[in-house]
């Protein structure tokens, strides 16, 4: 390995509760995805409905509730919901009127993960060593 | 659109303080990232070292504080930091040995994302309903 050229590279966004929209791409030089955190205030929506040419979108609900919308079938949403949305899915998503709402989407192109976890993972024998 | 094939699934793994390790490949059905939402306790690391074969992998904390280690470098992680790992980097992660650390880690096949946001979203000018 080339010390210059580390494997990793990583960034803050600061406390959770103080975010409106924080997207990784850039700060990151992300590859495989985009993510965004994201905090609707009480009341607030996404400002428009949209759908996708290649990506899959899943949004993960972190603090808070509210609701979600895809091809005009409504939902509630809250701390633990996680959804897929397909690249043609119309989606839109609000916060509840008393409570804001902080979600990731992550957006990565739909039928491109070819392996995961076990099949691409590689575990090494090297000792874990902390400070 | 086939009214029985829906653009969308949706799941909870539920307060996020109880969880341990939900991942949702299978629960979802996702096709472009794989995505878990992790939890150690106090004083607790990931019992390995690893690396990937073909996925970029991301970590965000949304809980707590501990450290990371990528090819032997270490440093401190807390809510709000986000790390990109590429395949190769030998990776890990812990606990502070006061708090647990609640983070989402998210895989996906490095160098797939194509196009993401304002070139791969499309704006549908539908007006927003809402219940």
């Amino acid at each position: 390995m080339n010390a210059a050229v580390k494997n990793y590279q990583s960034t803050s966004i600061g406390a959770l509760r103080d975010i409106k929209r924080e997207t990784l791409h850039d700060a990151l030089a992300l590859t495989g995805a985009e993510i965004s955190v994201n905090q609707l205030a009480p009341g607030a929506s996404s400002p428009f409905i949209h759908s996708h040419k290649a990506n899959e979108e899943v949004y993960i609900v972190i603090g808070g509730s509210g609701a979600f919308q895809v091809d005009g079938e409504e939902f509630d949403i809250a701390e633990g919901t996680a959804i897929r949305v397909d690249p043609a899915g119309k989606r839109s998503i609000k916060a509840a009127a008393d409570e804001s709402l902080t979600y990731i989407c992550v957006q990565a192109g739909c039928g491109t993960l070819a392996q995961f976890t076990r099949t691409d993972g590689v575990i090494h024998e090297e000792k874990l060593a902390w400070k």
